[in-house]
């Protein structure tokens, strides 16, 4: 019998092979005769565990040696504000794109701190794409550069990072897109995200961070999440979620064996190809995301007739095809397609799709 | 085969029973055909696990419906900073009693909010009872006090509260000893800890706040730890460890099979009553907290000659005991015993401790 196929924007699907080899691990760890869950995170057995998964991140990732990896906690909301108290430094203000739900939320939340200022985009919805860059306006002395590398809600994924000195360093929430396709991470000033999309359960977050940026946080940032803070003990500072990275460490191993980034990346263009090839070849559906910026991991679309909504997702559940159901702020329904979603499911949700629009069309 | 014992002062033993139900339940809870790790945190299963871990712990507890329940993230140290940055309002202090490295860290991060005032006990250790209330010298104006009902590191429990009048919230960290003995939840303003010790697993935290202190955020307090904003949005203000509270949610459920609070505390004093007895009855071992502030939870002990510690370490992972190594900045020994620890494996504890000193004594 095989698991029905599930396209939860988050948390969200995880490989199969990872659950069981969990399951299998669970009253005993590698003969340790503790579960992962029992074990002090400063023993050696969870610090091989620690250590090794941080391995593979950062060569799953080409993480270059001038950059630390941490593990936190708090999801990309907390970050939100983490990122202005750790980098603004004695900067008043900070650059912002916005180009969709997530973004406008940490510009929103960066007001606690500075007066975020507004590069390009817009507070407020419908985003359909990444605004093209010669309009790009930026303010004259920022901390950083913020944006959302694939916007979760509205299905907008940048293909190219604007081009900026290095003198900017630029920030990207990668929750929905990390580890779906090759990054230069040496672009990058902060790479962060909640695990629970690509990586593993919720409640572990990742933060990677060049060195020169570690050194900047304001009197008021909490000390457990001062980058510096996190960085000199290892992710160690306060007891990390040692469960939640004991699975990121699954599912970057199972991912190396899947052949890495090269392999995946393949994959996942293969999926996002075939979901839109079919949207595309249909009036029944709707996806609205201008065609250069859409996103591979989230694929949000509309029955043109919404009266059918609900036969929909009823149906695709029957079918084994689970959390199609839209985010609340967008309606309709949503497809997310990350790492752990085969290709196999998304044959089976087109079918279904094609099926459902030959009975109701 | 029996599983060894773990003495882990946290993330710590849990209950075997709920572990092999995490087990046969990680590919497939009761039919969803999902992981728990792979639920949408706004599903209906999930909702569904979250509103009865909470409901459960509610019970358990007796926590009264002036009072919310949150799930967060950051552990107690990062709450060191959430409760200044949420308590504060427009008070310049806050109080604190220091009988621990656990409350000296608080204290500590205190400071990056507002000028804390040490009411009783030291920043200091070596830290070996609750000092006697006639000498506690409160501060004029405090937003509340703080104190730490059971110190890990140190094994210096609280047995009541000091008297204050009822102006004066008492907040308190109850990591390692919450849900290990009754206590009447209308006498403090605010309960917190992280759920590593008695609850499930890190990166779990878990806060009992009274309603009336919701609204004293400080404006630079990160939304995502705004404890109004958490309880507005029932927790899920951003992605909760959706993992840990569905564990936490397994051991209320074992705890609630055992007989609840009444069964588990008289279990607690039997298996201190035990390990204590014995280390007061030899020259042997030492225990050096003042008697009547001795810790249920977390017994450090100290072999006489430390010359034997290694010995004592490796004798005792071979009979199945683990994680006896007590904190690095106390050093000798701690027996961690909370509520998954059977009586058995104190049992056990004391035989290996006896045998020890007959061939080393």
């Amino acid at each position: 019998m095989t698991r029905p196929y599930n396209f939860s924007a988050g948390p969200a699907t995880l490989p199969e092979e990872v659950l069981k080899q969990a399951a299998e691990e669970m009253l005993d760890w590698h003969g340790a005769g503790m579960s992962v869950m029992e074990m002090s995170h400063r023993g050696k057995e969870f610090t091989q565990i620690a250590t090794q998964a941080e391995a593979d991140f950062r060569e799953l990732l080409s993480v270059p040696s001038n950059y630390k990896i941490l593990f936190m906690q708090g999801g990309a909301i907390a970050e939100n504000a983490i990122i202005p108290l750790n980098l603004l430094g004695d900067k008043k203000t900070a650059d912002y794109i916005v180009t969709g739900s997530w973004s406008a939320k940490s510009f929103k939340e960066a007001k606690r701190y500075c007066a975020p200022h507004l590069v390009a985009g817009a507070l407020t919805g419908p985003w359909l794409a990444v605004p093209p860059e010669p309009t790009f306006q930026y303010s004259a002395d920022p901390a950083y550069l913020f944006l959302c590398s694939n916007e979760t809600i509205d299905g907008v994924e940048f293909n190219e990072l604007p081009a900026v000195g290095s003198d900017l360093p630029i920030v990207a929430d990668m929750s929905s897109n990390i580890l779906s396709r090759r990054i230069d991470v040496s672009q990058y000033g902060l790479i962060f995200g909640g695990a629970q999309k690509n990586i593993g359960p919720a409640g572990l977050t990742f933060v990677i961070v060049r060195d020169d940026l570690l050194d900047r946080a304001l009197p008021v940032c909490p000390s457990a999440f001062e980058y510096k803070t996190v960085a000199a003990n290892g992710s160690m500072y306060n007891t990390p979620p040692t469960y939640g990275i004991y699975i990121a460490g699954l599912v970057f191993q199972w991912l190396k064996r899947q052949g890495g980034l090269v392999e995946i990346e393949r994959r996942n263009i293969a999926k996002a190809a075939l979901l839109y090839g079919y949207l595309d070849s249909t009036a029944f559906y709707l996806n609205k995301v201008e065609k250069s910026f859409r996103s591979r991991m989230n694929v949000p679309f509309f029955l043109q007739n919404e009266a059918l909504n609900e036969a929909f997702l009823a149906g695709a559940k029957e079918a084994g095809l689970l959390q199609l159901k839209g985010h609340k702020s967008v309606g309709g329904m949503r497809a997310s397609i990350y790492n752990a979603m085969p290709l196999a499911g998304v044959q089976a949700l087109v079918a279904f799709m094609k099926e459902f629009e030959r009975t109701h069309g």
